[in-house]
């Protein structure tokens, strides 16, 4: 039996989801919901499904799971909501840009049991999950040091910054979750730098467009995070994982497998300029999981604890930069409970 | 308005254009045809149409193209039955095994002015057509080698290569293809030499499974060819074009962008070792393809011209084989007349 | 007229630059001297020269420059008084260990105006000069971000570890040179994190062997260190530069261009393990640029402030990792004037 | 005790020899011959050694090998006088571009149990002998299919042209020889195809300046050769060795080891674009191994047998242009006899 989706905002990432669940075995699109009629129009001409309002989906009975894509300051309550109306939820991240909201929210999640998957999208990136598992087998040995590039193409425009967050909460949450996957041991300790060499706009906002973390775990394992609001040549997206055999990485996806030899030299082609491309299968990818972990019954494979710590992380590296400071994870925490 | 396609024969390759059809704005599947109704029927399961016999399909006013996909010594009468009902014909390569039936065949396309093309899947890789595309806007300059490494993984089973005409006609004609692509300009001499260094069953069957192929055309611009029915790490495709002014080349796919560093040196996973998954994209860009050129009312870029001329030079290199001599494509075609 | 050198010390490094030395043109070999006489008579035996005590070679007339290759303990004492002798110094990298006593040997080569040259030797590897080049010319516009990976193949015995001064001051300073060069401004503020996990005994002599250092100039600029005394694949050397126009690396050096590919997967050779054979053209280069420098009677491309900065930076480090804050070079430097 | 030299020859290739002898340890150079005085002079300069005439060489008793740099039509004699005279031979290729001579000229020395060496450096280089190893010690498996690239930055004068026996006996000799290293079995016939797309007045010569070459073993292993007189990025010098196991490949060497990303791509630098710097190391190592085979009294890895085959699959190439025909080397040999 197929599970049942709704999806909750058909903007960009909501039709990319929409693509997905469309395309996926064990699958069904029910119901979509924008409150922007043409979108809602646009997204069912598409991918099917009816066009139903939030309160109408969320007591249908031939709906099992949601799928949140909305702005980011509806995802708590939307979540709550779903939750308590005994839906499976598949929500992008954040949860919410305030950790003591998170927490609350989590809370609703773990009273009603319901099924909660965050949207980190690189942990479902085929490449990535290569890297992973051969740290898992063991290729590296002991995990030491892991070392995250991400680079965006350009910034985004001034309306999103004012309302993202900014660049720790935004960006680097995903290369935070990364370092906790990689790591698989939590970090104590969170050093970072930023600053403004992008767009002085971003300055202006308060926000840093080129940040360095480092993290650091108990047991003294560290990894390091180089952000970029520019990177011209493609979307720059590297992991390293350094242990105590030797070292995986994984490489960046250029637009085509060429290269032109010249009097210039060896020319190989930029690289995927978008997220959406460069993570297409991982959207996909995702949709399976959450299709996979409901008919399992058991946690999808990122969960609310990966949404809320990944926020813990990027708090604690705004404090760094505010102090110059270590901050202590765990404080970040007290402060938020 | 929708290009309505029927697919005759359900078999692997079937379905996977059935599959492309389903997933291509702008194509519809109409109908499935094959013996086999079980066959048929998963199909439909999966990708839509109705199952019919294939007179029904010809005679139907629902059906604008076929997609032969049937055993080859039946796509020369498919081709010709379908032109006469009014078809426009996409037919996997090749036309068949004797020249003489292809030339009589692609006359009844000339008469009935159908649309034919041929699946030489190779040309819609998005690599391969990167790479057409740095030489066509002169990056390389003007061509003058062509250099092919094409090996598959393993060998086809003994019943296939009986069948198969033989590795010049079955594996080196998309080499062939890819050869007069690249060099733009006909091959006027070939040059082969053939072993039996894989598999002596495939001798024992009067076949050869490790060849190499000297094309040169009138000018003297040549291509080499590298055959061989057995590559351990994986499908191996690989082509090169240099020029006056450069070089460019297509790498090969593998299976995960990851490396890892040991004590014992640094290792890539293998290539994908399957031609359908290795040319997905181009399955998907054939339909987009015919789906165009129909719409357009032009000629598909792989035409019936094409698939004679692979055959041709696959039957010179055979001849030259058998008598160590450079044989001309010319009395090749002629005797063929 | 050739540049006539003293070699000060005739173990492994000493026998390094006397190789260079006897192989380029515009140097001669003079004079060696080592308190062990069987060290200095082999180094006469294979690179020429007389055997002399540092008394007589500091009174030669016959010597223009004396190569210090001795204890680091003995660095600061030898400068002072080649530069009272009126030579040339080619000191190995560190001056002290003592920042202060830097700064008053500076003073007196300051005062002498003597040529003081330090042994920076990454900044003459061919490679790391190609990068430069790039940066210097604008290929990857201003720089904003450098991204430094050095990993030792193994840790030094523990009697090597007591002397050194600490991971900092003996391995990351070579790093911090790098991130100077490469940044072309002066280090802020810097940032550390320091761990034991690759040998507990070096933990139990007070140090560290995996370490990650951010430093951020005035302007915002940053660069990140990742250093370990572990690498199984080799002696991993990599230096990334980020600028607004695009970003420049140098990759590792192989012990062969070989590519293996098996079932298995692609494998090339690990990377060579010894410093000086991954350095062996820079160790050559360095003579020829004191050569260069003499006769052009200009400053060395590394000197004495190189030193001292790069020493600043490494005391840095180390109040960082101890007092979990950013702190500040200027700091440092006062503490020491 | 050291093996002592005289180079005949002070040219460009004489100086290579002169310098790698002078940097030897076991190797002495006493003499250095050339009937320009200015250039014995300028090589005595910089490398030692006596000036004599040829005729005192021959009758020196301090002089043990020979290093013969003349023009190619006083290689045959040379070595007959030098074997006659007691010395040991290191010769440049060719031996001579008749078969015939050069068959005469190796019943001298095998008459005079002379030592000959023949210098085809490409075998001394670490990174083909790499190849060779992995190829030896199994790596590949049972070697199958050889596929050698080799392309010169640019065609030489047309004086050279005029006196170098074409492109076969000049620049595909070195890959004849690699190939039937790399084969481990003789060739038994070859194909081979002609060109002239570089240079009209390599064609006015009579000559070709693209050629791709089919060589097969009586068990049925194949190498291809393709060569161009024309490589805007350099010297491309590229070994591929296919066999039962996998494929083993060189990569090509590059003037640094950077790459550069930005909006256009990932660029690396051009090929050195000099076989004398291409094959530095090369040189060196084949006056190693002269040295070690004369100490050890052993055969040198290049000697007499491998010139004179490798001038028969150069015959045999250029017959097979003229004729279209595959040529049996036999057949070359008999003529010759």
């Amino acid at each position: 039996m197929s599970v049942r989706f709704a999806v909750l905002g058909a903007g960009r990432i909501g039709q990319v989801h929409a693509q997905a669940i469309a395309a996926t075995d064990g699958a069904d699109l029910k119901a979509i919901a924008d409150p922007i009629a043409q979108a809602a129009e646009a997204a069912q001409a598409r991918f099917g499904g009816d066009i139903r309002d939030i309160d109408t989906i969320l007591a249908a009975d031939d709906v099992d799971a949601l799928v949140i894509c909305t702005p980011t300051d509806t995802h708590a309550d939307l979540i709550e909501r779903g939750a308590r109306a005994g839906k499976a939820i598949f929500c992008e991240k954040p949860i919410d840009l305030n950790l003591m909201r998170v927490r609350a929210c989590l809370d609703v999640v773990a009273q009603t049991k319901a099924i909660l998957m965050l949207g980190f999208n690189r942990r479902y990136d085929p490449d990535f999950m290569a890297l992973k598992a051969a740290v898992d087998t063991g290729q590296v040995g002991a995990v030491e040091m892991v070392t995250i590039t991400s680079r965006d193409p350009g910034a985004p425009p001034a309306e999103y910054i004012k309302r993202s967050g900014g660049i720790f909460r935004d960006m680097t949450i995903h290369d935070f979750d990364i370092a906790r996957w990689m790591l698989e041991e939590e970090v104590q300790t969170v050093q970072a730098a930023a600053s403004v060499l992008v767009d002085p706009q971003i300055g202006a906002l308060g926000d840093y467009d080129s940040v360095n973390v480092i993290l650091r775990t108990a047991s003294g394992k560290q990894a390091t995070i180089t952000n970029s609001r520019r990177a011209t040549y493609g979307y720059d997206q590297r992991i390293e994982v350094h242990g105590s055999k030797g070292s995986a990485l994984v490489e960046n996806v250029h637009t085509a497998r060429i290269q032109v030899a010249t009097a210039d030299g060896f020319a190989r082609p930029p690289l995927l300029d978008f997220f959406m491309t460069r993570y297409l299968d991982a959207y996909a990818a995702e949709i399976a999981e959450m299709v996979d972990a409901m008919t399992a019954r058991r946690a999808p494979r990122t969960g609310g604890h990966d949404g809320l710590m990944a926020l813990a992380l990027a708090e604690a590296a705004l404090r760094s930069v505010e102090t110059g400071q270590a901050v202590a994870v765990a404080d970040v925490l007290a402060d938020a409970a």
